[in-house]
């Protein structure tokens, strides 16, 4: 059986695991106030360019999201996401159990639109019983989304621009930062990103990490103790170093960028190989993330030899199915579905 | 100016007033422990034909649903509720803040049906990834809605089928529950309420009380350490006898009823001058709360004499207002607004 | 049986009856926004000659301690309080479910000194691992204490001194203000407590009212929002004109401290009696609450014809007890239970 | 510089590197539902001689106290601790902003006995007003202690027994369960602390592997639903796998026993370094941790060459410091500091 269900079926890259193995009996201050930790911060605060930025390393996303959302929101205050979000639909209420509601818009592919942005915070705070309503003070958004696509430089800009203006915080949510900003039509780079988010965080865990996330906080309103709220929420790893460990190499020589990229190229192979077979695309994502929509016969075939993630139904008759490549997804693994599927009827 | 704008413009019943200064020297046990508290149970009992229930007094409705809620819920379990229900929109987050996720059905009138609630209890549970959903576990219901829409017994009996095969509890927001029993097409006693519904409370603040809410509790499961619950949420009153003293008159021959039906009777009258005028409801409500949609011009208006509370645009011509009646609606307050919608055009 | 168990055994001084029943029927807005409300703010900001306070009110004690300290603290901060604190031990853990750690001084008396505070506050933030405790970021006290001592103006400007040094907040729960500062050996004002506390409370449901507690917040960073918190924990009452009326009535004509001062003259009454029978006082306060030490014999026989509250064993022989006075406690009763005590062995 | 502050100064036992490695590229599931996590709970199982017991994995303590906690407890409960116990002192307030209150008892090594739980039950339940005060429902204690202790048959058993009587789950936080079982006067066993407590976790963070702990679940009552929470509180590990492969390699072969006997071994060589050389010790731990009191100017002369940890001051002349030995300590740097030490006054 080969995996195409996610994007963390494999460890990491190997130059990761040969650098944990190099540093592993260096004995090393803990909770992420060692060496590697300090050289990877300014590593990715270079590749920022936001030299005044805070940056720091998590576990996994669900952590990061709670961690960042709780350490900014004040107790009668919500985070605005896509109705689809991460944060909305698939982390088990944690940002709910962390005291905070999740104002929910609508979008059919994971993208919220600064327009929606501006509707919804005119909704809760124009209205005359607003004490009466969550105060809208965050938008959270994800890059790729979880539907694959991407933000570009206008749309970001625009969310930038009506995040100041009421008074929100925009943060992105970068668990697949390395697929969107490898992507072909991608036009933003982590420079704009540092520049138009007040938070964001660069995703390890599905681009070639064993796990691990990297927070850049370049707003300074929230950089204020942001250390005691990670403890807090469980995200402080003991042998921190082990996260610095690993963006060090992720981002020495570009590794973070190869890797992305290849799993993009691979991904496009996929999408050529469906749209071939007629089949519709459930969203035109540019990423690691495809959603084509499969005749439930076709599907079959494909599940006796090829592991992917149901989404939905579609239609009678279709599914709406995720295919992801990664860092790890072999070519020729890519190659042998990509003929099997040509043969199926 | 007269005011159309809420049931809990006035202070209370003369009746409540007058038993309030009756009994204002007699010293008592505080928290609800008291005589006046232990009278009304059992009246309250009696009246919902549930003499194994457990009923506490609480102050007002936020309170009472986060306190309902807290009591019943895990950590990671939500609650369903219509889209426009209170606890989604008008608590200010407070059962996101006790740290539940408030899962929200799409709703016109508030009201939220058996299918839909056995659907999103489906996409929640049968999903594979169902531990990275929040589960459901309450389904919450108010009668009358926030529109005045009222459950018939059928939809009643449907929500209760639908619960025990999820195995989720439902619950009955009844802080409009003596407009909604009240009503002429409703078919709906406390009897059937206590027999269908888990936990549910009957509101005094808009029928008649200065203040206070009963919760009413069927379900044995739901009653543990309840009053542990009360206080740390903040609504144990310390003179809890001003709670009892209250429900105690509105449940001595029958006064929640007779001020119940007032209301929705003079409420028709309002209705039936809308429409005679010509203007569209939002929804059919046969209980207090009534929305007309009436043309800005004509609103214009009504607002220099009357106060009533604006709830969107209908179209760019006309607005959607709400006009409420309450225990204390002036006859002649209702014939004197009716007589000068007549003459505006 | 007359009770000494509680300073909220009765009603409201009726006053607050007659002029609830006098302004029943006029019409007013909702959740604090009526004329009551704004009428009986100017009279508490003119009364702690403090013009640019906010003045917010709500119900209980509870409910008001979490709502200030929900609104004042973010995720990682707690509050320093007295072991004995009612936030510690009375509250059912209100604080902690809102998500705060209560950080305890040792206490006897329920005073916790500047000192105190200083050296807690190094403690958590001057150890290495700070980031792995609680950070304080206010100090809680209420005065009376829970065992009727009062705070004396020096050790009130020593803890706002050490307050203002370290960045906390000083909240002052005034649930018994009025019996605090009536006492004879009071030296503070008001118009002290508005300067040297960041927020405070008047407590109306232990001193005359029938319920009700107004928050007065006179450091600027504490107001924003905070009719937000008042609604999500469930503190913002529907007809909250009953508020505004019952402190209209409790600062007109200085009610408030007459009533006060009479309910600790009855307890210095008591107090005599106490000391003049042999009997060791637990703490001296000099305030409405008092704890003698009673011989278990002589308890038995008083409990057969009033009623006070057990607070512990003092020694085999021997227990803590607490007796209550208050706006209420009828003279004669005092007179007849000290003449009884008299005649006891 | 030669560390003993810690036992997580290092990365993991070669033989976990080795695994990760070899298994790298292996597909498999995400979440701990893969193959190899199936494989590491039947072994851990197997050692506890519990097969009918739940185990998962998590990465970290905070995190694992905070879901076991939060799984456990309804709003209203609390969890007793000593007073210097982890939960109460060193995680940020981690249980308290998941809504539960720690309630302490004081200890000066970190243990707390049975009668010290009986007692803190009843003063909570049997006062009057029990419904004011926190509902104790959990007893945590860890194993070795914060300060190296470690619980013997008869004081768990004991332990057991009250929780048994008062109704209160048994918690044991391992984080050093490996260093606590190995010590010379241990006489629990994995099997014992199964049918003790009604959960528990296996520390592997601290005892040879990178990151991971082992949460076993005896009592019924403490299983169902556990995924749901650890996802929400952000401890589920995308990669679960990593979790599986380290306890596979620590529980085949012994190894976890190995290397925890060995490490305690070395503390004992300190011990006597430090006994030999006159200094008291703080407590008398058998474990890895070791708290000599050490005259400041010698405190310096060590400083120079070797980290400890400054745990408090003793006297104005001494303090308490913590030395630590891990499965990582190198014996030449045991003895090298041995030599050391004896040469400086």
């Amino acid at each position: 059986m080969i995996y195409f269900t996610s994007d963390y079926t494999e460890g990491a890259h190997e130059r990761i695991l040969n650098k944990l193995a190099e540093t592993n009996m260096v004995q090393s201050a803990g909770y992420g106030e060692d060496e590697y930790c300090a050289q990877a911060r300014e590593m990715i605060k270079d590749v920022c360019k936001a030299p005044e930025a805070d940056v720091h390393f998590l576990v996994g996303g669900t952590q990061t999201n709670t961690t960042v959302i709780s350490a900014a929101l004040r107790t009668h205050q919500g985070v605005i996401s896509a109705e689809c979000g991460h944060i909305s639909v698939h982390e088990t209420g944690a940002i709910e159990a962390a005291g905070h509601k999740v104002l929910t818009a609508p979008s059919r592919d994971g993208k919220i639109t600064a327009d929606q942005v501006l509707r919804m915070y005119q909704e809760h705070v124009e209205d005359d019983s607003f004490e009466h309503t969550v105060q809208p003070k965050m938008v959270y958004i994800s890059n790729s989304t979880e539907f694959g696509l991407i933000y570009h430089k206008q749309e970001l800009e625009a969310l930038h621009q009506v995040c100041r203006q009421c008074g929100l915080y925009l943060y992105m949510d970068g668990a697949r930062m390395g697929y969107a900003l490898a992507a072909e039509d991608n036009d933003l780079s982590l420079w704009d990103i540092a520049r138009y988010c007040d938070v964001f965080y660069i995703g390890g865990t599905k681009c070639g990490a064993l796990f691990g996330e990297a927070v850049v906080i370049t707003n300074p309103e929230l950089k204020q103790d942001f250390r005691y709220v990670i403890k807090q929420k469980g995200g402080m790893l003991a042998k921190g170093r082990l996260l610095g460990i690993q963006f060090m190499e992720l981002f020495r020589d570009e590794l973070y960028w190869d890797l992305s990229r290849r799993a993009d190229k691979l991904a496009m192979e996929l999408k050529e190989g469906f749209l071939a077979k007629g089949f519709k695309l459930y969203v035109d994502s540019t990423t690691n993330q495809q959603f084509p929509v499969i005749p439930n016969n076709i599907l079959d075939k494909i599940q006796e030899k090829y592991a992917c993630t149901y989404s939905g139904a579609y239609d009678s008759q279709s599914s709406i199915v995720r295919f992801c490549t990664s860092w790890a997804t072999r070519e020729d693994a890519v190659e042998q579905f990509l003929n099997d599927l040509k043969k199926w009827d």
